[in-house]
């Protein structure tokens, strides 16, 4: 287990001096920075920064270093947030009946590989209960013949959950727009293509007709347009003629779970940033 | 170099006993086998085969290993075809003021890597000439302003120099669908994008605009329809938020170069074999 | 799942006529040849070959088809074998504390990608015990303390369940000469590197002393001498200066988990044919 | 062509406070920081930075940047330097007789991409002297028959040309330790085999006899011990039982040329650290 750490993030209009002036805010309170990111996007010249702080070499705690440093970040009109590694994310995973990609993600928790808390997993199926409550997690069913109110019981017990994230770990359904909008950047999802081919359905059988000779995943924020969200990892994988639609959705489930859970921890340790529909990653 | 071979390419109806029959014919002439590769198309149930035979195991030349060959293709309703390794491809390369993919084929051809003939390289620049030229091989300028006559001349040039196979070499030109219906099979192109993601103009600054995580190559056949024809070869590579389309483009021709190459050399060790719009690769 | 098949595995010393025998004996019964390898060995010359059968196709059953081809094994001087597909190999697998090959393979088992059983699971530890039997599978705990006990425990449990293949996943835990030679080509382990660099303890932190730029795993049969027996599949991964050990350990065993799976897969399906202390892997 | 930079690398013992000292020190002056990164070591607590500056930033030039800089290097025990990006490395190239990586690195040189001088090129073989002389490159000959009159001519070229960085482009000469010695970190070699795999001579034929299933390639910088030397680069290819060692040298050849290639490019671009014997890569 590493020692905790502060993690502030930001994004401001690009000009001389920013990172002199967050570093200087840090040092002057004795502050050891332990991993540092940048980058400016040329189109818009917004700047994008990443800092982890190790939190006991400061003499406060995380409130009083975002009071502080809020008048810093209204001066470079910053977009800015300070996270805690000791405040694990909280993480609800919805799947369906298939559960590669969960019992990877479960595989990594229950190891302590991923630090956070699952306080639910959501599913249209009973298939994966077993599974799920063997490690202790609640498995809540929803009925999709009733889209609207099962959508509506996703939006409340992620709510009730106070969740962080939302995963759709081969969930199989298409999210509503309302829903996507709400909780824009806050929904994960697996596309099992290299996006943008082979968007929307039966994306093995598309790439299977079309002869490509690799097949890929996408992991990307949910929003209103299906499959047209922010990109936040994807990887491909070599096939060839012999390959049935069968073997690419085995061969694929390994590139997804791998595609996923790197996503994910992007995330859940405040590696990706939004810059309109693209992602920076400080890896 | 090594030894001379005769290649046999094969596709018919699947039933059981192709195999037996073909290996029985090669087998009854003392013909020695030295790479065999075999596949079915489950939708279509076509069978494809390909088989290595050492030329001097087998007592006659491959005219008469043809003529001998043809009653046993047509009992199976074969489409067939034998290669002789001593009879080198002629390959005609089509350019336009890149070099990459050009310098790195001109490369494989004077060390002996790719054992074909380079009868001419075409190009509507003559940026190219003088490196073409050392290698002593003849470079004929086409000027595009009349594009008719243009492709009329290549086309020309083609049949005077008894081409096999025309490699788009980063021609940058959109060849009409005649022409492309003309030398069906014979025509490779290198596309600057995984395909389908990113067809057409100016692939490089579509996948910035989509942010994707991978840029790739394509190495396909021409067709009548731009960027559709079947794949011969793909790869990917990884990218990050900080490169640009300029970072991309540099990056990107590595792996065409290398796509391309791997892809003409399938074509000309007869290891490609059409499947409606889509190949088979014997490697 | 897939038809029932026999696979066909040889091999002889090469020559003419072998594929023209074998393909004519399987032929002249009706059978339906659906996948088929060769290759020969350039430094023995011996031939290797891989066929699967539709078992319908034929009129007869395994038994059946392994009493009619043995007098034309005979004549080649053949080593070889037929398995069928509907007779699944018995898989044991020893672990010790880490779970993450383990989680994984248990995985594929249970929804039916991996294709075998798995009578029992060996560990020196009681940590996995309780993830084990919620998949129904018998548990069964060594006590290394006296090594020679444990390790004639773990051969008798094996002959017991009547073992096909011993699996180490991640096991932290040196076999004995005599066992290894025991069950030659029947155990496999995964290693943490890529070998023959890093073989022996803490391939990580070898990897970390020596500055390597992408870390590996290794699946292969274990032998007498340590890390030295034939490698059935490897892979690497990039990492950079920022990487710790930990963040090796993490990342490798994404690379070991997805290594071991692949090579178990090949075992069982028969595509692993030993050459000296090498392998032909008919993918 | 990108507009001029100036290039910071330091490397100091670890404490609070460095970034913002530095990032302070270039803001004072209305600096510009195009491209920042940071590292610590953790096992000798050594810090490392590199900062990429636009040069018309600053209200003066390179020469006054070093000086200002000084006195706050010294007060962190600063070792460090301050590269122009108007100033091009001068790159000295040895070659033997195969040219695959001389010529795709001539390649890149002509198209611009990379942005060095090439002074000259020296080689024990006079096949390449038409090649090279083409680009209008000087071509030195150098009798191998007298070792120490040839490496001792080799040095005397190098100060000549006022080289920066010597690459052993399969130079396939053992160079002696004093040479290694005198020119520490500034001679660049290609070895085809991913280290510490394979030292030594004809790695290919190690890796096909230890039936390896990837195979690589590395640059290092050369040091007095064989193929033990700070490691830049690496990378590696898939390769199967069917691949001969004259497939492994064919296959081998386009790992060996991109991964000098990218090795090349990040020591000119000063994204190399030194860290004992191992390397920092700031991408």
């Amino acid at each position: 287990m590493t020692e905790p750490r502060y993690t502030l993030t930001l994004s401001c209009p690009d000009r001389a001096g920013i990172v002199a002036a967050v570093s200087g805010f840090v040092a002057q309170h004795g502050g050891f920075i332990v991993e540092a990111s940048y980058h400016t996007d040329q189109e818009t010249q917004q700047f994008f920064m990443r800092q982890e702080i190790r939190a006991n070499s400061l003499p406060f705690d995380a409130a009083e270093l975002r009071a502080r440093f809020a008048s810093l970040a209204d001066e470079f009109k910053m977009i800015w947030q300070v996270s805690d590694s000791a405040v694990k994310k909280r993480v609800v995973m919805l799947v369906s009946k298939q559960d590669h990609c969960l019992s990877d993600l479960l595989h990594r928790w229950r190891s302590g590989e991923l630090e956070v808390d699952i306080p639910c997993v959501i599913s249209n199926h009973q298939d994966l209960r077993s599974f799920v409550e063997w490690h202790g997690i609640p498995f809540h069913y929803v009925d999709m013949r009733d889209k609207n109110a099962a959508f509506a019981e996703i939006a409340r017990q992620f709510d009730i959950c106070c969740g962080d994230v939302m995963v759709l770990a081969r969930f199989m359904q298409v999210l509503p727009p309302d829903l996507c909008a709400r909780f824009t950047g806050q929904i994960i999802n697996i596309h099992h293509s290299f996006l943008p081919s082979f968007a929307g359905a039966k994306p093995y059988h598309q790439a299977y007709q079309r002869g490509v000779k690799l097949i890929g995943a996408t992991c990307h924020y949910a929003t209103a347009e299906l499959d047209a969200g922010p990109i936040i990892e994807q990887d491909t994988l070599r096939i060839d003629h012999g390959d049935t639609v069968e073997d690419m959705v085995r061969y694929g489930r390994d590139i997804e779970k791998a595609v996923l859970a790197r996503g994910l921890r992007y995330h859940v340790e405040d590696r990706v940033l939004a810059c309109g529909n693209k992602t920076i990653i400080f890896r």
